[in-house]
């Protein structure tokens, strides 16, 4: 059984990478490379794996899973600007790629503790807007 | 190639683990242990793997599967409470995860019947809310 | 300015007329007759209109609205049986006609004190599935 | 007749009202008046009024709107940061209401241009995020 | 009370306004001016306005509403070609603008015979793609 | 890392299979065999894998992607119909299992010179209406 739960933050970030030249950024990240800035309306989906319960007929409790994302992703990158605000951001660039892989090791980091029985997490989802999606599966050996 | 035939159903249930004391259902469970139950808009899809045919150009008819899903899944619980009219639901509690495997059960057991040729059923989808999805997915060798 | 919030709720209920005999109710309400219930995931907009802020760019805080709806709708209504645990719709059938109509009135009432400035309650619109919106516009001299 | 059209935008913001208190603004904006912005993507819906052409059977050309929209909205706030590319907003808060005020009067200044016989411009409607919709309906006598 | 109910369709269309030149039309219509035509997934909502009647908590029986959506606007535009299968298209050009305005004619011809009391026709409102959506809104004095 | 970028067309089809009676073709097919067409706003999700390049923090440059889904798919599918104006549908029947086929091979016949390093097709996704969604997806040995 397989259950994804839903999550939505808003940030604001800008697309340069620092081994590029200006040229190359604006022509890689075109409108994105903006220096003030802009934003989106992330929507983020937890998928977790796991055997159901027989007493309770739950894979898992969400409550403990909103409080896990809420304190290490909600509460750290929802109306924030993701470049200034969120420390690996100062040396990676705040694509979406490299925020769906960062937002999932944040989760595996924490996810033992959270979840020590069963339950595991396979799979962050990160949409962007509505015509880019990304997804970061966890490989067999690191579902945890 | 794979279809996915979406489908919806409206019900009612209560979560309560007759296992748990009161207080334990109250913890768990929060407002849908409410005796009184609540209710859900669900969509319900089912997927379905195999060959195209190559007369027809399709992978199945789907005015069966639709009178399959009717039959075997509608008819019992669209519009119903599922604790008080379907069968599984007096000892198992209705969650969303026991609806779901209570579904795949229920289309596996007919399918071979219904599809003797070809087409498979791999997986069922079941969308409680905006926010909750739950997905069994069929192991290989349960895949008829 | 008009803004439109939205807020979720999720409820059971069942139609019936007690001043029809159960042949009547039966025909008139179909499936959503069903003695033992069934239930929704309701959408609710609320709409209101009034003049900018301009001091603070704002219509209205919309905290102040959510504490509203929330008092006075939500902790009644989600996770509820609208027939048994709502009293008005101990006489009244709970229809999405009467459900928007009660609910626009409970709004209504405590406006005032919520908003004594400028900000009226314009409107208010119940989605009770993907197929069926009911609007309870509130004429010109009720805006309050 | 009326046609709605609709349009996208990425844009990043802070909200921060001069002439109040920092503790003020904090307790007024919450996280939006975080220093570093956050971000939306807005969904902007331009709505015009008219009569259908008889040869044609159009409303309106909708690439002269398209083109309309896209010069005067589209290429000043698609992914920009509305405080500081944005003269508007470096007094006005770039609330959305004041947003939507805002592209309402950029629209009705070149509207006569562009549309000298027949259609008018009617509403605008902003939705900031899948929660919040705001609308500016021009008044009868502004409707040009 | 207003109650909205939507409706969807597919059907094929070919724009060609016959009183212009060949080139003209391509001007004017672009790709949708392919000879060969194309076509859309139609999304139809009917507006009703009227009183809630007291004993049944309705404001109209949909049931009535779908069997008469369903015989004159369904059964000829579903699937349809519409300039080939639908007779006012053979001179009116099938732009989303005449379909709406047609589709209402249709609706107000019929309704009082389906709906003697109360409940009015309001509106139309025609969906073409997820990004224009035309509306019919009948005056006072054509309420029927 | 998997991204998944979401393009539309509107198209037009008739389903009729050449090996198959009238009687045969209208019992299989339905309304989707009328033989004037009808249409249908498809919705074409392309799914790209591959490792994220730790300079640009991107998986793929989209505007790669763009072009090449718009040279071979989109100039030729959009405000098209299928039967007449697609070479592959005059022999095959344009069931959007065949369509979805088709797409796939038309961007694996060209993925290796659009992307030479890394990113590999791997799954195709049409959405024919809210109801049917159809996945190609390619196996290991195909994934270019």
């Amino acid at each position: 059984m397989r259950l994804t739960r839903k999550y939505r933050f808003s940030a604001s970030h800008r697309l340069h990478a620092s081994q590029l030249s200006a040229r190359e950024n604006q022509t890689l990240y075109g409108k994105c490379n903006n220096p003030f800035g802009h934003g989106h309306d992330y929507v983020l989906e937890v998928s977790v794996r796991g055997p159901v319960d027989e007493a309770t007929g739950l894979l898992i409790n969400t409550r403990v899973l909103d409080r896990l994302v809420g304190d290490i992703v909600l509460k750290q990158f929802d109306h924030a600007n993701l470049n200034t605000q969120v420390e690996a951001f100062q040396t990676l660039v705040p694509t979406t790629e490299n925020l769906a892989s960062h937002i999932a090791g944040l989760l595996r980091g924490e996810w033992k503790t959270a979840f020590p029985l069963g339950a595991k997490l396979e799979k962050i989802r990160l949409r962007e807007t509505g015509r880019n999606t990304f997804e970061f599966v966890l490989s067999e050996h690191e579902l945890q």
